[in-house]
């Protein structure tokens, strides 16, 4: 392929994470020293929508605080999108609407920032282009909180939702010690095919306060010995505080938070909820009170718990994806590589688009303890190198400042 | 009443705030600088229980580094209680035991810190240690996420749960917009009778990002008035945020969250969770998909979040208590009232704790908006200077430093 110049598009896909903007931050504020190739820098409005519908933040235009304020900012402040492209051989449309866009606005770096399906979309996205000729490098940049990207030791995003939940996890237990006797509370955690966000909920016990029972969606769930542990850490602390996937699936493959079995006055089964359906059957079948936790968003979008070294590295991936682009690595993901030694380091790389999207990595056997409630050592290991170092919030008024940015597609 | 030399006795009660042990730190370090009339701080382990069993921390035993941390510590440091003692005239046991714990320990000051029950505590101690003519001081340390204490502008705890309200609401907000068309989203947050910590979310507004919707327990619930709220909102913006206080009733005085009319599979009634319970009528009746956030405890429990105006308020109640206790002002809780002007300043006082007993202050109407789903500038102008400042936690490896003491009852 031969030396580009032209324009860059980028865009954001999928959930938010607390740093997906600090990869933006990364890509536009590498994109801007390569002007031998790159001449603007285009983002795209709610992800591939933006670009089949032209609407573009031009970045060049913006206010240069709000760049800066995007590396506390979460959320998506371009805008996100779950959009499936059918394979162009099925519908061509989106395509020829794609290349229109590419040609009209002389797009010849395309890089997509998300999860396992944004990286599909990457994908089709690079083989469309490659398939009609289009001078184009296309680059994923990784991101989830989900952590379950392949060939990559872990996701941008995961580090901050992974410091949140376990902070929170550490406040609440201690908050628990103040009663005597206390409750079962249930806290519900994000995830639903990969335990690595629950799995976090563990690194609160390094200090000392953390859960005593934590469920995995690796795990199949059973109710049974389920009740069985609770009674047991019940019976010996008078309290007792419990992490559980939103995903959670019995051995039958039946997500245990839809399977409630609880009807509203019109007969309809209400949704969701599996700390809830737990929570119940401890209050009604044990009679022990419990109360349960859901995060929720909240687990994406606290950037005021955002962990440096995720910081960090959400804004390389970022830079190196701008660098593979310009050095015409088409069809690749920026990938992070653990350096093995004492001292947690990261080597960045690229692997082929082909082989991760859609595919989901779980957290491995060996990371999960004999009774499958809880994790082992190799785990915490793995984990809280992830969370370290604190990127302090802009606060203003006690309020954090987050990036506004304008919509001015420029012809 | 002659000058007193004796001990201290301190202790936390009810539920707690991220800042009810910088009060605690503030009772500590004051106190052993009154060396006239103080010599040894103790500290009763669960409240008036540990007076009771006579389990108390000895403050000059501990290691001094857990002293300072006590400034980022959430719960209760020391353990915290919920005992209602009974009048004295009805039951005089519990009575004649403190007096022969008091007696025991030379305890002279006696300074309780806690929310409307425990200053109940406080006042019935109080009196009874006056009838039966033993000499010591007993005064009130205000403390409560509810904000609900008469005779006080506010309560310390409550502006670092706003804080964390407020700033979760903008997270969630901003994540919200990530997509062009949205979800409902309802957040539950506590206060069972006063919404002033519901009320709170409005400040994440300040920034432009906050909730659409607010309803507090002082305004009768009326679910076909929310549907036609949350119906005009999601259709101008295909989005909403709601915040809701746990504890909205309806015209009849019932609360909305318990009678939700949900079973499970044996017939029993759902406990709480007036969140869920909204979310189904949307889901179910509107056909609009809803989810839901239960922050739960983590709201009186997020240190990560404290506001620098509350620890530093939290701290000097802690230090006022001891001064009046040394000055011999019996039978008062420590109050703050807001000094006119532009500026926020607060004037540390003293009121009889026989008016503040059982007394709850809710929001006032000037500060609730005439359709009361939301807040007017009065309640903006109210509470954002109590979020103000923030106090960083002491991160280590990405968690929090947390105060582990010593129960050591020396004899």
């Amino acid at each position: 392929m031969s030396k580009l110049k032209g324009n860059l598009l980028y865009g954001q896909s999928g959930g938010p994470t607390s740093v997906i903007n600090a990869s933006a931050y990364g890509v536009i504020t590498e994109a801007i020293k390569n002007t031998d190739e790159i001449e603007e820098v285009y983002v795209m409005r709610h992800g591939i929508q933006g670009a089949l519908n032209e609407e573009f933040f031009a970045m060049t235009k913006q206010d240069p605080d709000h760049i800066e304020f995007l590396k506390h900012t979460p959320g998506s402040a371009f805008g996100s999108v779950r959009y499936k492209m059918l394979d162009f051989k099925q519908d061509e449309t989106d395509y020829i609407r794609l290349l229109y866009i590419f040609r009209k606005y002389n797009i010849r770096y395309f890089l997509y920032n998300g999860g396992n399906d944004s990286m599909d979309t990457c994908y089709k996205i690079a083989e469309y282009m490659k398939h009609v000729d289009y001078d184009i490098v296309v680059v994923g940049i990784p991101k989830t909180i989900d952590n379950d990207l392949p060939f990559t030791d872990h996701t941008p995003g995961y580090g901050s939702a992974a410091k949140y939940v376990a902070n929170t996890m550490q406040e609440v237990a201690y908050d628990m010690l103040a009663y005597p006797k206390g409750k079962v509370t249930i806290v519900e955690i994000m995830g639903r095919h990969a335990g690595w966000l629950t799995a976090a909920a563990s690194l609160a016990s390094v200090t000392g306060y953390g859960p005593d029972l934590i469920y995995l969606p690796e795990v199949p769930f059973s109710i049974e010995k389920f009740k069985a542990d609770v009674r047991r850490v019940y019976g010996a602390n008078h309290q007792c505080l419990i992490a559980v996937s939103e995903g959670l699936i019995n051995e039958e493959g039946i997500l245990i938070g839809s399977s409630s079995g609880l009807k509203d006055a019109f007969g309809h089964f209400q949704l969701g909820g599996v700390s809830s359906k737990l929570s119940n059957i401890l209050n009604s079948e044990m009679r022990i009170s419990s109360r349960t936790i859901e995060l929720g968003t909240t687990q994406r979008a606290a950037a005021h718990m955002q962990s440096q070294v995720d910081v960090d590295e959400a804004i390389e991936v970022g830079r190196r994806a701008v660098r593979y682009a310009v050095k015409g690595e088409h069809g690749v993901m920026v990938t992070m590589t653990r350096v093995k030694g004492d001292e947690y380091k990261i080597k960045y790389g690229k692997h082929p688009l082909s082989e991760i999207a859609n595919v989901e990595r779980t957290i491995p056997k060996t990371m999960i303890n004999e009774d499958g409630n809880g994790v082992t050592q190799e785990f915490i290991d793995y984990a809280l190198p992830l969370i370290k170092g604190h990127n302090t919030p802009k606060f203003k008024n006690g309020l954090q400042q987050f990036s506004t940015l304008q919509v001015n597609t420029v012809e």
